[in-house]
C-alpha cells in the first residue's frame, strides 16, 4: 500500500491510519495532507488511530509534525480513537503527544474542531454542523 | 493489522479499506460491521476504496455481501472513492458490482444515502445533514 487515503468531510479532512507507518509512508502522508489542506481550504484534520495497537515515539513525532504543519496552514488537528491500552502505554513510556489534541472518537473530535473554530474570530463553520445537532433533532 | 476500523458518523458508518483483503479479514469486517449496525442503529454504510488499486472478484463479492447483509439490517451501502483505473479494469474484466451502489467520494456518498433515506417512508435523517447544506450556508 503506497499512500494513506485522505477523505474530505465538509471543511474537515479525515485520515485513518491502519497500516504500520514507516519513514516514506509518513513523508507521503505529510505531503498529501498539506497539499489537500491548501487545495480544499480545510480548517481541521481528524486523524483516526483506532486501528493502531502501538504508538511509539516515531508515530508520536509524525502526529506532532502533522499537527504543526496543519497549524501553519490554519487548520487544527485532532487525533481520535486511541485505544485504552495505547493511552496506558504512552503514559508508562513517558511519551507525551506534545501539541496534539485528542478526542474519544470521530464525532467528538468533529465537535471539538467545530467549537474551537467557532470561537476563533467569528469564523462561521457551517458544513458538518449536523453532527452537533443530530441527537437533539432526532 | 487485525481488523479494519469502523467509524461512526451520525447515523452512518464509514469503513476505509486500505489493506489487502484476505478471507479472515473479510470475515472479521463482516462480523464487526453487522454488529456495529445493530449496536448503533446505523442507517447507512459508506465503504471507501480509494486506496485500492485492484478490485478483483473476491473484493467484489465481499462488497456485495456487505451490501446484502446491511440491507437485511435496514442499512444501505454505498461504495465510494473508486479510482478511475479500477473502474476501467472492472468493466474490462466483465466484473459488475451487482447490488452495490457507488458514489465519487464520501461527501457524494453521504448525500446519496441521505436522499435515499429521506425518500423512504418519511423517516427523518437528521444527523449529518450539514454535509448537504454546507456549501449553501457558507
Amino acid at each position: 500500500m503506497e499512500r494513506i487515503p485522505i477523505l474530505q468531510m465538509g471543511e474537515f479532512l479525515l485520515v485513518t491510519i491502519q497500516v504500520d507507518m514507516h519513514d516514506r509512508l509518513a513523508m507521503t502522508l505529510q505531503d498529501d495532507l498539506t497539499n489537500r489542506i491548501t487545495q480544499t481550504n480545510a480548517r481541521g484534520v481528524l486523524i483516526d488511530i483506532s486501528a493502531l495497537e502501538i504508538v511509539d515515539s516515531f508515530i508520536g513525532r509524525i502526529l506532532g509534525n502533522i499537527a504543526k504543519m496543519s497549524q501553519v496552514l490554519d487548520a487544527q488537528t485532532v487525533v481520535v480513537g486511541m485505544q485504552p491500552a495505547v493511552a496506558i502505554t504512552l503514559v508508562e513510556l513517558g511519551l507525551s503527544l506534545t501539541g496534539v489534541r485528542t478526542a474519544l472518537n470521530v464525532e467528538k473530535g468533529m465537535t471539538l474542531l467545530q467549537r474551537s473554530l467557532r470561537r476563533d474570530s467569528g469564523y462561521r463553520v457551517s458544513t458538518p454542523r449536523g453532527f452537533l445537532d443530530g441527537d437533539a433533532q432526532a
